[in-house]
């Protein structure tokens, strides 16, 4: 047999138990990359089994394996079929679920690995980009009724209609775990991660950074979708829809992540800073300002798969206009494509693209009952010299366009001004 | 769009097809070890199915990668779980399967990949070696009808009991291609290989060995169960049972490989000869000669997992005689120590281990209606200096235990004597 670490002592200090309760634990790629780091993955699975607690584990695929997947079809082709893809794609968790498994059975613990299929994860047909639908884990929930630890693939799932195999795009395992722990009735679920948790701001950017106990679903939905990487939204969403308290924590150590749920003890004015330099900002120029002309852009944007995030028109002068708008740099020359075409359509004088742009987004709870906070952050921002081209607000939220080589500037002002030190 | 190889000259001499049928095409690793030996399957799937036949094809897993993922799990554990193994191992055909339709459909042939599963092979619960109690067929059938080339992955299954996934152990995937063939009534089942078909021995023992143009199903069984590697036993006996002629050839070439079928045109005495050197010979010494001494000696074996192949017993001399057996090697060990116990508790007086053994195997269909095969070969084997130790017969097979040194002088001997040059 080989040498196994000794459970509880595998992160440094001791892993004490704290719930007796059914806990779902999402393990990602990094956590999940080689031998090594997927005996440790079972040796906190087994230390949360070992306390008494129900236990469900959610994988994705090893390291990188499933960029290596992605390779190999292109080497086939350039154009693989979707209904293909995915059935590739999907032998990577088939993979790390089974290792997980054995890695947690050599413990004596007993442990069964589910496919999506398997698990119920019912989705839409949608390859490479499925909704889940419905979840049917009866396969899952008897194997823990007989004392089992289930894991289960994440980011997979079947369409009942097609009965082919599904993924479910970017954020999908985090999106399974949290789904799979709301029908499962979870008290709670554990996304381990390769950060600590969630901080005020990018600790790579800012190092006043500081990891941030507590968050509420609302906040971290807005941070995820103003481009905070930790958690992604769908799975926020599954979160907020179930109250299912989530905790974004480390794999590599015991401590405290972050918490995200309902209600949190304080409701700061600004709970964090998130910020995006994945956009880029056209901007249609002499538009002749009639009723109609938004939708005359906008719609065929949409029907190429342009998502449009901020808009700005700009006002009327001798009756023509302005309008910009942000899109992900990825889709930026679809996008111009599209706005070109239409803007001879409808007479317009010109498009120009720009990719030096950053959106910076501030979030908090406490903005609800608060007014004067985006003057605050404008001023702030003014006073550092930073220039805002664009602004969009939520009830919790502030967000502004301005260029990409004032980020590091605005976030730091930001900061200090609105966070600050640690309390 | 990539470069791709003229389908109808990947080959070197052109393909030209030969039936509008129901074709099962089974590629085994070697064939799809990298992206464009896939695409070189895919362009042969093609000109079959553009001749105008309904082609199901069976993949293994690329290349080594079984051994790949059967070595990650080493390295998580000595003992893995064997339900966990065939699901972890099953990853193997799904990468494959999946890129083999990639690159059938990017030549616009509509083609979609099936598990074991999804393709009804069900099986019994035996995880590692899972025999196939039945083929459930629907969804192959229904894209055949819907004229799409069905993908179907090797070597795997699911238990209609336990609902896990099984796989067939080795030579799993010939299994899977010949049973379904047999389950939706094909025609005819191709195996692609890297040898040219089956030869009249080992070719790279006996220069002269030539490739057979056919044989029969006994034959081939009785060749594959002594040691001729080229099919294994279970496909051959579903080739036998549901009658479905099978073509043994090559993944390399267009050239005609061997056809293996239930009559041949001649009925040679001698068809081929197989060797083995991978079984060892066992024998108890001065064992008390009493009834039922064979069972206390041959019963513990079998509840030990130890097949027995071949089984002498001296003549009786003053109440003890000697019984001698071979085993394979690799389960030689276990053989040794059931066999010391059984000698201790029956008053035999000692156990020998002989590991330098080979079995030499001569077949023909026509030695049932011919007398003196036997003397012949005898004859031939002592003429060359070749002493045999165990003899074993079926109507169609002689086999003899000779030193594994006398191989190459025996089936050179007999190959000569027997079948002598290509008529």
């Amino acid at each position: 047999m080989k040498e196994w670490p000794k459970c509880g002592t595998s992160g440094g200090a001791s892993y004490t138990p704290r719930y007796m309760l059914l806990v779902v634990q999402k393990f990602g790629g990094t956590s999940l990359a080689d031998a090594d780091r997927i005996r440790k993955v079972a040796c906190r699975v087994v230390e949360t089994y070992r306390a008494g607690n129900n236990v469900v584990v959610v994988v994705s695929a090893m390291g990188k394996s499933t960029d290596a997947l992605v390779n190999l079809a292109t080497e086939i082709t350039d154009t693989p079929h979707p209904r293909e893809m995915d059935m590739l794609l999907t032998a990577g968790e088939r993979i790390s679920m089974a290792l997980v498994a054995m890695a947690i059975e050599a413990h004596g613990v007993p442990a069964v690995s589910f496919t999506g299929s398997q698990a119920g994860i019912l989705t839409t047909a949608d390859h490479g980009r499925a909704e889940i639908l419905d979840i049917r884990a009866f396969r899952v929930q008897e194997s823990l009724d007989e004392g089992k630890v289930a894991i289960v693939a994440g980011f997979q799932g079947v369409s009942p209609d097609s009965k082919d195999v599904t993924t479910l795009g970017r954020g999908g395992s985090d999106a399974t775990a949290v789904a799979l722990a709301a029908s499962l009735g979870a008290d709670l679920c554990e996304i381990y991660t390769d950060v600590d948790g969630v901080f005020t701001a990018d600790p790579r950017v800012e190092l006043a950074a500081r990891k941030l106990e507590e968050l509420t679903f609302e906040e971290m939905l807005e941070l995820a979708n103003a481009g905070a990487g930790v958690l992604m939204p769908r799975s926020v969403e599954f979160g907020i829809r179930y109250n299912i308290p989530i905790h974004v924590r480390s794999s590599f150590h015991d401590g405290e992540g972050t918490w995200v749920k309902e209600e949190t003890m304080e409701e700061p004015i600004i709970r964090a800073i998130a910020h995006d330099d994945s956009g880029a900002k056209l901007t249609v120029h002499g538009v002749p300002d009639q009723p109609g002309i938004a939708a005359a852009v906008f719609e065929p944007m949409g029907a190429a798969g342009v998502n449009v995030d901020m808009i700005v028109q700009n006002v009327s002068s001798q009756g023509v206009t302005d309008i910009s708008f942000t899109v992900p740099a990825s889709s930026a020359d679809a996008a111009v494509e599209v706005a070109e075409r239409v803007a001879s359509e409808i007479g317009a004088t010109g498009v120009d693209l720009d990719k030096g742009i950053s959106k910076i987004t501030v979030v908090g709870a406490g903005m609800k009952s608060e007014s004067g906070v985006a003057a605050e952050m404008f001023g702030i921002l003014s006073a550092s010299g930073v220039n805002i081209e664009m602004i969009s607000t939520s009830t919790i939220r502030i967000s502004c366009i301005i260029r990409s080589e004032d980020t590091q500037t605005a976030i730091e002002a930001l900061h200090r001004e609105l966070i600050g030190e640690r309390s």
